[in-house]
């Protein structure tokens, strides 16, 4: 079974660390068993669970695939270092289980798109989200 | 003239200004001049231009609507109450430019989907970015 964790800064507040889990929820609604059979959440800090927690979580659920995915949109220090980092950990930690680092949310050609898609939405429906 | 400015946090790292700065410019490569005549890049903190700035040099440029999109991927405070007020001030001091604010990058529903495009990405490719 395969499985997606979405990695993400994490936050004090709870509300963005909600907004996260809830993505997680609706790939996983969206996308039923088709394709990922387990989507979770994992923060690299001030949140539960860390990315480590995650991928143990999705291997205990019976994932034997687990793609790490940075919820991040620019390539810092946490992408490039300490995400990678875990994912190490993570695979000396399972040696049998397939651990893969995906490309962080940012790096996406769709995400051009996207901002295009909502800000032709604001324009042509005449309102702004205030 | 419609422009579309992004609104990002900024940061001490030039490099991850500057991926915001290539994205404008390949949503203007993309879109040409079919819907946006300006794309350009408006920054909360630590880097130039400041969203004000932003605004301005869209006006400046022959734009007579600019909407304004958070570059975010959380609801925190940058997203409900600096770049609202931000957009305000620019509202005041130019009462004849359509001044508008698009939903948050993080809340549009695509997001879902191109997360899952990235992760299927890796697993078929069956590799890394490392």
């Amino acid at each position: 079974m395969k499985a997606l964790l979405v990695a993400a800064h994490g936050s004090r507040r709870t509300a963005s660390n909600d907004e996260v889990i809830k993505l997680c929820e609706r790939i996983q609604k969206e996308k039923g068993d088709e394709e990922f059979g387990v989507v979770m959440a994992g923060f690299l800090e001030l949140a539960q669970p860390s990315i480590p927690e995650g991928i143990e979580e999705c291997i205990r659920l019976g994932a034997d695939q687990v793609v790490v995915l940075p919820y991040f949109l620019s390539a810092g220090r946490h992408v490039s270092e300490d995400i990678p980092a875990e994912v190490e950990k993570a695979r000396t930690a399972h040696p049998h289980v397939s651990i893969q680092l995906a490309p962080y949310l940012g790096s996406a050609p769709g995400v051009s798109r996207l901002l295009v898609d909502l800000a032709e939405g604001v324009e042509k429906n005449g309102h702004s989200t205030e």
